[in-house]
């Protein structure tokens, strides 16, 4: 079967595992606290990053951009499956424009300042930068995270999902990041009705269900993490 | 004419001309210096990040990725010319690994420590982060590019070119960032013979001139930048 090598609270893992769900592919997942640097890993991938794909075949699809367009390339053995990154290079363009926003910008504005903070620190060695949460950091990431909701309330103003009529990788991107900082209880969902309606979406989607089954221990998610009427 | 929002020594915009320039295509460079935030540029990219391409057609293709992926799917109009990316879904999987190496990892070693250091925040403004680069962070990247160059010379021992056999994405990247790090005359090319040999192959590309001819007033290249034979 193909593995997923991955974490829980990785955003980019995450987008991946609701490919995996969207596409209707299997794969067994595979922890990887890449704190741990362990070697068979980098054999996987050299850069020591995940998430990486390893396919029935053994092909090894490593990082995250990879990932997500080779199970868009290897969708349609049955060519009945739609992309999910869009059907003309300008539908394509705004997808990769948008996955770029959440992967990129986000990222090191919000999930850095709160998951990084919150739940890498401490796993880490101190020798690694591992501790207690940098309280300016989180007071950042807290801040950030509200026009980036605006953002997406905005985008959905005019459109069925983010990047556009049918759902795609914009909204996996979306969803993977927003779902990571939910588990913390740092979404202020009541400040964008109209983020919050599309997030009540694709929450209830069945490719999401994995996520919201995820537990770390000693770190338990708020009752609201998996409520779909949050 | 098709444009590419661009400045002289950012990497991700370096890829792109390079792109433009194996696919046979044409497009008016438009320098835009990000720290000036200007407005009608964030119309073109909401993230306000170069490079973004705008077509014949008025198509807008904001960041690296999506401009990458665009100029290979809208390559082959008269279906003769050859994917940059790779024709399998292994092979493509193998040249966006490479190119989230170099854009993501060697970025944040190496460019981000040389290139942001000594010549971005030149440009800045005090209260934007300008000034004098820090030596620590100079010296982290003039070490930690040792072991990129050698990775480079690794990779090429068995193939052509860093993704396989024939040029691509992967040697995009790769030569995109070192350019600009050769623009500071900080590449250690006594280091690797395989990785110069490599580099002296790809800077030879007629698409590699438009690179060679670039020149920041009051910053101009050590004379090893633009000689072919190095």
């Amino acid at each position: 079967m193909a593995k997923l090598y991955h974490f829980p609270l990785c955003a980019f893992s995450r987008r991946i595992r609701l490919a995996l769900g969207e596409y209707g592919r299997e794969a067994e997942l595979m922890e990887e606290r890449l704190w741990e640097q362990r070697q068979p890993f980098y054999a996987l991938n050299p850069a020591g990053a995940i998430p990486v794909f390893v396919d029935d075949d053994e092909t090894v699809v490593a990082g995250t951009e990879a990932c997500g367009e080779y199970l868009d390339e290897t969708r349609d053995r049955d060519r009945t499956q739609t992309s999910l990154i869009g059907e003309t290079p300008a539908e394509r363009a705004e997808t990769r424009r948008l996955v770029a926003w959440f992967d990129i910008k986000f990222h090191s504005e919000v999930t850095l300042n709160l998951v990084y903070e919150k739940i890498d620190r401490r796993y880490m060695r101190a020798n690694q930068g591992g501790g207690a949460p940098d309280m300016g950091a989180v007071r950042a990431g807290k801040e950030n995270i509200k026009y980036h909701l605006d953002y997406i309330g905005h985008l959905i103003e005019d459109r069925n999902w983010l990047g556009g009529d049918r759902l795609g990788h914009a909204d996996l991107a979306a969803a993977a990041h927003l779902s990571c900082i939910d588990y913390l209880g740092d979404v202020p969902w009541e400040r964008n009705d109209a983020a919050r309606g599309w997030y009540t979406r694709i929450k209830s989607r069945p490719s999401f269900r994995p996520l919201l089954a995820d537990h770390l221990t000693g770190m338990p998610p708020p009752a609201i993490y998996a409520d779909l009427d949050f």
